[in-house]
């Protein structure tokens, strides 16, 4: 079997797009914001990525089907705007050398469908509950940085401390050795659950800079769920201890 | 060496296939049915499949001699019905590109072999004693899903709720690639114990969809050995509890 | 790099070989058998063999000068008997897929050099101290079986359940594919020390087949220290309890 | 993507150039001291290396930007005396094979680069707080055996016991093969934090040997640093017990 399969279910074509990354990781911020986004915004599936990488496992759907793992690409063609690929899947690569393999491989996609600007989607954990989630940033070049800073993403030194690690952070490392624009957008996330709210912090900075219009109402209702069941675990006490090995700056 | 290695016994001309795995999992339900099948059916080994990506290990027989672990296939000709192929063996790959690499493998035979339908046979575990195993199900698309209903099979949303993990689900996955039929067979058991119950559950369900019998005293029997034993261990009180990690659904 | 690479130091021609393998393992004694043999019958090396799937190590000799871990092959000409080829080293693969790719590479050596018979050497852990220790066999056909017994090795239905892992038993699986008669001697032993006890019981049985004669006085003082020591280690109640894993049968 | 990219920046015609390794090990000694010598001798980077044998990260620098983890090569030309490259970088290889591969790869372009003399730097770890750090050596011949002990490398029988792992030990283990003369100073350190006096040792050692002046006074006060901080740990009872997983003998 080859390590990585992509079965095209269309070639469009596109203008300068953007590639939005969002798979799981700390809080599954960066899954929650693209999968937002490609139900929101009504992308369209044009390709689906199996791979060796992943784990050997099918889901089952709702109604009995099955579902080999996988990650998928998504595209949205904007008037008067560049359009969109977005990256979103069910899992990263195992290891470290299948994380390279798959990014390297989404790179190559993406120089092909004439992307030159990167955004990749994560959560920062941080051990703790957190009401209002900034988005740290981090980005290829010091022009980026400017920019990103005027659109409100935080850019603190020492912040992330351990870099940025799996897909996030490799189609930014990959990507600038391809002479790429990348930026890595993080919402501050506890890490312990699910986090709608960071997602969202996420998807706003991202709106305004691809000015695309993100209606967040599912998202909202989201967030309002999961503040009603951590205000039942703290309650019964039952509240978990942060676990460090948790709380990676995982993308 | 080659990653994997057939080597062919003979290379029978075999009439629109049917391919049964049953490999170590939960349970061992699918390799007890299996094992089950080819000895009571009488089929004829006609492959071996050894494979790096299995334990270096040699296992040894009663006189003294030994084999080298190895997965192996058997057919089945029958007369009015369509042929059958089974796949059994002492271990599933190792590694999750390792069972993607026999999976994948293990396909191409297949196709090369006619076979356009796989049924893949395994243990739903629960964590919990069970008195009448249900058979769960999972396929490759929905008229088969109502075929499986039609002859007993449950299919219930949510469950298996992590999907099917190991060679029952990627040979499903893999197989639909290939635009295969394919259907996933898991028969409901406490994960605790090799599973005899279980395993006559989903032969059972195989029998009428094969059209072939199946004598099942010996799995009966063995049921009943495992009953005796885990009666006593309840009442030495020295049963245990269930851990969490030895119940995945792995076929 | 090349996943292994073997450098010559001679190409010996040698009469019909029987290859002995005598790596780390259980107790160590297929490898303290293997480099007694090679001590006090003066065994000369010939080739070298250096692997990826080894640790990256060097060890250090007392002289300060290093040494890349590695496995070595060593031959030994016999008037009027099969000439010995011995295999030797520091370490086994350290993956599953390594101690294929090393041991299907020891297997195309031997072929090469003519090799029709090997014996691998081993130790059978039993988690308890063991004044006589038995020599177990297992071999790739029932003449051979025969031949063992013969000579006073033991085959014991059942022993060892859970066959027999690393070089010691993929030589003889991989070996039986090529056609050639294999046996694998294990020596019992608790499985907490070297054990030269065991190492002495199996070079016994094999000084008899391969018509050599060995002196083991350098075995037996070794043997009385670690008796000294284990006393000792009663006396004072520090005397460690079996751990399971430690126990494997490993050759 | 291929296993390891090199990225020249300059290609330097260097006269008789030795090799200096300083990777991340036992008390960060080797990098601390390659660091130092970059810095302070104003060594020139021509060339990274990137490999999906290293973790899959990126770096947050100070001011916002990113950096894909990576290995560097830079050189120092030298008026009368001969021209220096140092080896360093982020990681070692995450796995056994891809230390080899690594290792292998630097060892080549050390070959095209003329390279005859290799030196790795590193820690040897003793458990326990040192305050006069010796500097042990290792070397692939008795000539520069007796060479590093005129230089006050203490060559001790026995001492590093389990050799020496990783890049420090694979660079002088694949060199050897290729005939080159290579030596590694390990400098004593506790293991527990990282050691500016034990890499101000080895470097001592490194600039008698290179005819180089090196100013210490950066690694001294980030020596003070630290003896400042353990005598607070110390006096707060909160001092770490040694673990022994953490004090491999790794370069």
């Amino acid at each position: 079997m080859e390590e990585i399969i992509i079965r095209y279910l269309e070639k469009p074509k596109l203008n300068d797009p953007v590639l939005i990354e969002g798979l799981p990781g700390v809080g599954n911020v960066g899954k929650l914001a693209a999968e937002h986004m490609i139900d929101h915004l009504r992308a369209v599936k044009f390709a689906e990525i199996y791979s060796s990488h992943f784990p050997p496992q099918v889901l089952v759907n709702d109604d009995g089907t099955i579902k080999l793992v996988n990650n998928e690409l998504y595209y949205l063609k904007q008037e008067g705007s560049d359009d969109i690929v977005i990256l979103a899947g069910d899992y990263q690569g195992l290891t470290p050398d299948g994380q390279y393999a798959i990014s390297d491989f989404i790179i190559k996609i993406a120089k092909d469908l004439g992307v030159k600007r990167i955004f990749t989607l994560g959560g920062y954990g941080l051990g703790r509950m957190i009401e209002h989630p900034r988005v740290l940033g981090a980005a290829t070049n010091a022009e980026l940085v400017e920019e990103m800073k005027n659109v409100g993403v935080t850019f603190s030194s020492g912040e992330p401390g351990s870099g940025i690690v799996g897909a996030s952070g490799l189609l930014l490392g990959l990507g600038m050795l391809e002479g790429m624009g990348c930026v890595c957008l993080m919402g501050e996330t506890s890490g312990y659950f699910v986090d709608p709210k960071a997602a969202q912090a996420v998807l706003e900075v991202l709106a305004t800079v691809l000015k695309v219009k993100i209606d967040f109402t599912e998202l909202e209702d989201k967030a309002k769920q999961i503040d009603q069941l951590t205000s039942k675990l703290k309650e019964s006490e039952s509240f978990p201890e942060p676990k460090k090995e948790d709380l990676g700056y995982i993308g």
